[in-house]
């Protein structure tokens, strides 16, 4: 959040001379805020209550409120595509950093999961439609339809610098969050339910029961009540529609990040200048590696299928299948991580080397991609902490209590050093600035150049060569031919290490995305903390730790081509 | 956190010229966060396993995990006072916004409290020295010197702005208000648990027992274990420091505020035109009141002591004394609650015929204030959420249960219009600027001028009169005796507003900071949620409630010496 704060060169602010149309915009976007801020709140509350067995909060009121939200949202969307976006002067700028095209398109990807979920979950519940309320029918096709309309919106109008009707487009859009928010955390609170629920043979303890309890009140009709889900069909959707929610989670979160850069977006003024948004050429684009970091996550990638494969036939076995699982998943993740940690310190000292100008531009885009990489990664950070403690203080002497604590010291280390490299990565100028930057030192060392006008006009021998920013374009392609090996090498490297993490972070995301749970087949932490504490505190972190994977493959995928 | 990136002039960027000492700030910054958040985490994790009952973390390793940060802490602000700030150049800015006299002031008072609870503690725990781990001693000894030496550093650094060992300094920062956040999470999880033990008696359930038990293994051996506080004296010291608790807690976040001012501004570049601190000249402070807001103010504060004296006295009788004290409580809450909510909306539309520019300069310090305030205030809304739906969708028909609906309501919509008004008023220029933004108005309705030179040099009839920015300073002292009454009538009622939801702030910061807590007296929730969940959301979200008070009564202060 702190990104724009920083910059040297605006320390020194410049004269308050407002906007041309907006006198305070921090008051517009207090009311939007406000607004986003207690329909949230309204919505956790209900949310949350009806997750709980002693509250008499039902699902169908949390249904009826989403539904509510969905259709508000909608209808605010199809206004602001029909009325408001075709105003003369509308938008009279697009940010380029804005909705870059992995963001669209993985929003469009998931966004056809959560239509295959809904149909799923209208099958589910029409199976049983006499005994249901019609809400519960009525949800699914609501959001179907909120999908669809938000999804087309999102990839029209990502990029818009919004000028007109300001204060309904903000609210609008904080709405459209909002709504976002709700349906990833009745997801979430979902999934954990039928999770908690799915568990239920291996530790049927006092605080199991309760949660398995709230399962069968929170709408899995599973039980002796009078709506069974006995046919296959039924059984089938009800079990497609948990696989898929995943997918779900992710595009609410999606949808979420590129709605908070539009409402970031809306009465900004851009200069010119601004809009260079680094676009390679597409020759270039796969052609500049080693082919060793492909090759090798590539690698790592199919044994950590296999991996997974092995896991999840034999985690549900007895005791010593199961250890023999958990040791199998522990050794490749340790391996992985490991890797990744090197691999991520490597392109941070590659990165002591390169004399490429620091990208000082204010780019909400990027500010929030660095916020929810910090962000996400506490939810990793937090298992790993609670992992740490329990086995240092429980002190459980066999083997698999080693491999949890080189897991858990790793994952923090990884984290940590991946969100350095890439946010370092990403505040770097495109690759056109470096022969630029090495330029002016050239003339100290005695060389000899192809336009020896051009140095004339360059500062000679300057102290401290990173301190030179980016001037004017000019007589640089000469210079790029000569300098091109040298600069080549790091940028080679850096390629390399971001195609190699990107396949690391694919892998290390599909595991816990399509339902590996070490946390709980290993016996450590639930003994510990008992089972409901660490279903609580692995059911609220895993989720940011899942979206982290995701997230931190997108902003690999920008570091591989900003290279 | 957004405050410095909303303003309309910065959003054409200058040139990316960086500072001439850093290169990327932001380097050092993430580096000084991944720190504190890991630090942050570790302390988390232990705090809250040694607050669980099944958990095998003692306190012990609380207090020592606490101790050594302090120490840790202590020994950085040490150097930092005898060696960073002593090198030549090492500060050669100060920021005339960080650290204002009423926070510092805060502290110190804060502190005393502090050092009042340490003695009680040591005390309580010499009492049964025999049998009781070391560092349960040494711990409250350490603090009080912690706190010695951390309010000698605030006090006299708070508006440094550093520019030597730049990345030890922000670690060092970083560290100090993570060690503060730790102390402060362990007040809040300790005074909760103690809470949760002497509610003992009216709600002896299951969850309650085992919170009971908690209690008990935290550290208060009250039971019949081999370690009781048998004695007058350890009782009183016992009491004592319990009731000391909510100043240390506000101790804690004060110092973190300070601290992350401090660190926002190591490295920072201040012009000196920039350092305009707003600051009043000592005649002016207590004259310009219609003294309406301060009388009405006082009056509710006294009657407001009143009617908590009776509600402690009467909320632990009998059923219809708990009865009638809640319905007093209830309806001074409302009263007040309601004018406060008149009176911010009244302010909020006075500003509408303000014509002060906006004051759109980059001040760290406001940042964090909004920040808080809106942070802050997330407490008591969510509070205000689960008692809402607890009302609506329990349905209790009786009195109680209409009085804490409106009572709820009124509470969000008072800290919703308060913060608008608290928000819109710290962003106002100063009163200098006011006959300067008026004035160019004034040639267009035919008024005679004292200083008629100066209007050659002003543009004549703007169209829109607040887009005009505060110029250089000039023949405005001429114009400003001249508009001095109608700025003065404005000027006098904002100044009244602010006074008068100062007392009233304070007062509502007295009542839950010294122990009204009518949420577990008014059995709708409790009934509702259960005691354990009602509980959980009530001990973490009251203390924010609590420091939220606190601080809207140093944000009106400074609303009343900005108007």
């Amino acid at each position: 959040m702190s990104e724009e704060v920083a910059q040297g060169p605006k320390e020194s602010p410049p004269a308050p001379r407002p906007g041309p149309r907006e006198v305070w915009k921090k008051g517009g976007r207090l009311m939007s805020v406000l607004l986003s801020v207690n329909v949230l709140l309204l919505a956790c509350t209900l949310i949350s209550g009806g997750a709980f067995n002693k509250v008499a909060v039902y699902d169908t009121d949390v249904f009826a409120l989403l539904t509510t939200m969905m259709l508000l949202s909608a209808f605010w969307i199809l206004f602001y595509v029909l009325r408001t976006a075709r105003c003369p002067d509308a938008i009279p700028y697009r940010d380029a950093h804005a909705g870059p095209i992995w963001l669209r398109g993985g929003l469009v990807l998931f966004g056809i999961c959560t239509l295959v979920m809904d149909v799923f979950k209208t099958g589910y519940y029409s199976s049983f439609f006499e005994c249901q309320s019609a809400i519960k029918i009525l949800h699914p096709i609501i959001q179907a339809m909120f999908v669809i309309v938000q999804t087309y919106f999102l990839w029209v109008s990502a990029k818009d610098c919004i000028h007109v009707h300001l204060d309904l487009t903000r609210c609008g859009l904080m709405f459209t969050l909002t709504t976002n928010l709700a349906i990833w955390m009745a997801a979430v609170v979902d999934e954990s339910v039928h999770q908690a629920h799915s568990n239920n043979s291996p530790h049927t303890n006092g605080s199991q029961a309760r949660l398995t309890h709230d399962a069968e009140r929170a709408g899995n009709p599973v039980g002796g009540d009078p709506c069974p889900c006995n046919t296959a069909i039924c059984q089938i959707f009800q079990q497609g529609y948990f696989y898929l929610y995943p997918f779900n989670i992710e595009y609410s979160l999606f949808a979420s990040t590129m709605l908070y850069v539009m409402w970031k977006n809306v009465g900004r003024l851009l200069t010119s200048s601004h809009g260079h948004s680094h676009a390679p050429s597409p020759v270039s684009l796969f052609r500049e590696t080693f082919f060793i970091g492909p090759i090798l996550g590539l690698m790592l990638f199919v044994v950590g299928l296999a991996v997974f494969i092995i896991y999840e036939v034999q985690v549900s076995g007895e005791g010593s299948e199961t250890q023999q699982a958990l040791v199998i998943y522990y050794s490749f993740n340790i391996v992985c991580l490991g890797l990744m940690t090197l691999v991520s310190l490597s392109g941070s000292i590659i990165y002591r080397f390169d004399r490429r100008a620091m990208d000082h531009h204010k780019n909400p885009t990027r500010t929030l991609d660095v916020a929810l990489l910090m962000g996400a990664a506490l939810g990793q950070y937090a298992i790993s902490y609670y992992s740490i403690v329990a086995v240092v203080v429980g002190m459980p002497k066999d083997l698999l209590g080693g491999l949890n604590l080189a897991h858990a010291l790793l994952l923090i280390a990884q984290h940590t050093f991946q969100n350095v490299f890439i946010i370092e990565s990403l505040h770097r100028g495109p690759p056109e600035t470096e022969p630029q930057d090495t330029a002016p030192k050239e003339p100290c060392h005695g060389l000899t150049f192809a336009n020896l006008d051009a140095l004339h006009t360059l500062p000679s021998c300057p102290p401290t060569p990173r301190l030179v920013g980016p001037s004017s374009t000019g007589p640089q392609e000469a210079e790029a031919i000569i300098l091109a090996p040298r600069g080549h090498w790091r940028r080679r490297c850096l390629k390399d290490i971001s195609l190699f993490l990107l396949l690391c972070n694919v892998i290390l995301w599909i595991m816990p995305a399509f339902g590996a749970r070490p946390h709980f087949s290993n016996t450590v932490e639930v003994d510990f903390y008992g089972y409901a504490l660490w279903a609580a505190i692995v059911n609220i972190c895993l989720p940011f730790g899942i979206f982290y994977r995701m997230h931190a493959v997108s902003s690999l995928l920008e570091v591989y081509v900003l290279s």
